[in-house]
């Protein structure tokens, strides 16, 4: 059957098998973020424009809502979708504070909509799942940590390839740039930010023309940019470079924190790593930051980030300091699963197919399925009272591993596992089938392999 | 604190206590249509005008996007948020049909948008849960049966007041009001229903002068709209009508068969009838149409409804029928929670707060954290070293109901109850919480009490 309907670009859909699998993403990262004790909330889609829109490069993405048959003279509502999950926490924790404890920790796991050209990884309606951790005036260093590690955690519960944390922090760059006696610390970070584009003595020389750095303090942000470790060897490294600065010594000493911590507990496919160029633009962060990158998915860039900021939100009297990190559920996913190396086992819940005999008798297959429902087997009833043939091949085609043929009365219903043709007497009251075919489960390449 | 931001009307928002209520009805209504191998789906939140806009009375509530920055002639996406979800399901349908497998069940719980006046009941972003089944070109009634006995037990096994299904069918509706010899059918339809706003002498006047009734007509009309029974005896009050037609019969037989399939299993709280007023309007419903009420919260009118309908979707050549029903969740929710009907009983995941003695040995009491996480019980770490006193306030006023205090070398952990105020000795590698204290639970105002 042709389709009718061209996909929307931007906007993917999952058909139910792939969506088996995000929900058990969004499911394992939920497990995750409530273990550490990280409370569930979702905000409205929508937020004042006057919020969104900042004057940065994301306000031409941004989707305005109005009304169809609103009046010419008052078109629009003046409200527009979430780009982010971040914009609508902060405003959430200053509409709420008088309800909420601080620190107050919070998971979301919501779409967000940017308006932007679609491609891998980007799309124009997309998922994320964020953590954070918000306090009042102060949040001690140590939320750094316990944010990042839930994180790592998070990921490394996920059935997805290995991902790279890579770490940094704003103080120590600052630090080092002030303690080198740069005059413009913040061109010096929007060009180092440049590396990954263009090559490094390209870099050098923009530091010195745009930053009004001299060659040798160009070179010197250069060799600070190339370090890189997963222990915290970083330190050393960095104070043979021979700069001496209190910011510099407070942004060593919590990068190691953060790496050592995350690094702890015996990880399966997570690595954490001090990479020294990272710098998450010039935004509101101002201590730790953080990269998440995904192996084999490098063309992706970034499939999550994050950092501390001092001032996440702020109603003119009360401040409120956040430290959090987000995770691309869909910008990972979508990929991973166009691309096989994730799959769902089946495209529906149930385990049994309870067979008809004939249309007279599907009262006595309702009732095989709820007895199997009361234990909690999912379980459908054929749609048609075919040949028994064509009713095993209707569960074929959609994963379902077993198929019920009920008994008459004084005979016994029987069960078949379609895959090795093994049928068995059964009674609906009693039987089990194995866990592992219980409901539909993630498959990965390797376990396909 | 006082809030600095005022709330938005209609786009109602929930702490996260309220929230733990809204997430375990969503995962009730999941495992319920789950076990009877519904299988879950999201569709964009977009859909083309075209798809939506269909020159009826829900058209001026549609929310039109558009860029912030989208050039002056081309300032719409051509792209509205969806108002329901059987508009994008029925697209959803269509574009991905040549991959579904047919009867295709599905269930999906999403927020939708109408840009209306918000009130108790009615908000701008609500969630709906819905099921459905598709088939092609024909799907056999026992479907209706089917689908409406999911939601009945989908509902049973939620911790709201009693609800009532209450069916009719159109067949039964257009078969009577033919076989009385009415001209206009969908004139007689669109007076009986509004017998919830006029008194009954009123609406026999109006089928007269608008349905072209007689007066002994409108009174039949009036007769059958009147019947409400929670059996089967609605077919022999009807049959006493004296009126004969073959699909009053096939009507009659339906509406028998839902009523007696859904009634059957022994609910807690659902009750089932036959309401022979209920039309559900005059769109596409073609046999089986319900509503659903909530007990004390009859001003909401029906928290739930739906029906078959004989071409849910349509690509010119193939015809895709369906029947299923919605449940408001954000409708029946918002208001339960307002009432103090429903509550969660903590804001926070957590079982245990892990106090910290000072902050030097925060490493130890994440470590026992760390080995509760492990087991599966959800706990954070004190924010602060305070004196213990202070931690225990702080974990009351989050409603945690158990504080650990670290042993140090050779000195073993405690934890406490902090409600009875029971120490004892425990260790984190096997002490556990009573399953009801592990997570945030639904408390209803009868526990309460």
């Amino acid at each position: 059957m042709a389709n009718k309907i061209a996909p929307l670009g931007g906007f993917p859909e999952l058909l139910p098998a792939a969506r088996v699998v995000e929900r058990e993403v969004v499911a394992s990262l939920s497990r995750t973020f409530e273990l550490h004790g990280f409370a569930n909330i979702e905000t409205r889609v929508v937020e004042p424009l006057d919020r969104l829109a900042k004057g940065g490069e994301i306000d031409k993405e941004i989707y305005v809502l109005r009304r169809l048959q609103a009046g010419d003279g008052d078109s629009d509502s003046g409200l527009g979708l979430h780009f982010d999950l971040t914009v609508p926490f902060a405003r959430y924790v200053l509409e709420h504070a008088g309800h909420l404890e601080f620190p107050f920790r919070r998971f979301q796991i919501q779409p967000a909509w940017r308006g932007e050209r679609p491609q891998e990884g980007r799309y124009r309606q997309f998922t994320q799942a964020d953590v954070d951790i918000v306090g009042v005036d102060v949040l001690p260093f140590h939320h750094d940590v316990e944010v990042m590690r839930v994180m790592v955690d998070a990921l490394d519960a996920l059935p997805i390839p290995p991902v790279s944390f890579q770490f940094n922090n704003r103080k120590l760059i600052q630090g080092f740039y002030r303690g080198l006696g740069l005059a413009d610390v913040t061109a010096a970070i929007r060009t180092i930010d440049k590396l990954d584009k263009l090559p490094a003595d390209r870099v050098a020389a923009l530091l010195v023309s745009d930053a009004g750095a001299t060659p040798e303090q160009a070179q010197r942000c250069l060799e600070l940019a190339t370090i890189r470790v997963s222990d915290t060897s970083f330190v050393e490294q960095v104070r043979k470079l021979g700069v001496e600065d209190d910011l510099l010594e407070e942004g060593l000493t919590e990068l190691a924190a953060v790496v050592e911590g995350c690094a702890a507990g015996g990880h399966r496919h997570v690595t954490v790593e001090a990479n020294l160029r990272i710098a998450r633009g010039l935004d509101y962060y101002t201590g730790t930051v953080v990269e998440i990158f995904m192996e084999g998915y490098e063309r992706l860039k970034s499939v999550g980030g994050g950092g501390r900021y001092d001032a996440l939100a702020s109603d003119g009297r009360t401040t409120y300091p956040g430290v959090g990190v987000s995770f691309g559920v869909s910008r990972s996913l979508i990929p991973l699963l166009a691309d096989g190396v994730l799959s769902g086992s089946r495209a529906v819940p149930s385990a049994v197919l309870v067979a008809v005999v004939d249309e007279e008798t599907r009262d006595a297959s309702t009732a095989v399925a709820d007895a199997l429902r009361a234990r909690g087997i999912p379980c459908e009833v054929a749609a048609n009272a075919q040949k028994f043939g064509k009713q095993i091949r209707y569960a074929e085609r959609r994963g379902i591993p077993f198929v019920w043929f009920p008994g008459s009365p004084g005979v016994a219903g029987e069960v078949k596992d379609i895959r090795s043709g093994e049928q068995v007497a059964a009674d609906p009251a009693t039987w089990t089938p194995p866990t592992e075919d219980l409901r539909p489960q993630v498959v990965t390449e390797e376990k396909k392999q």
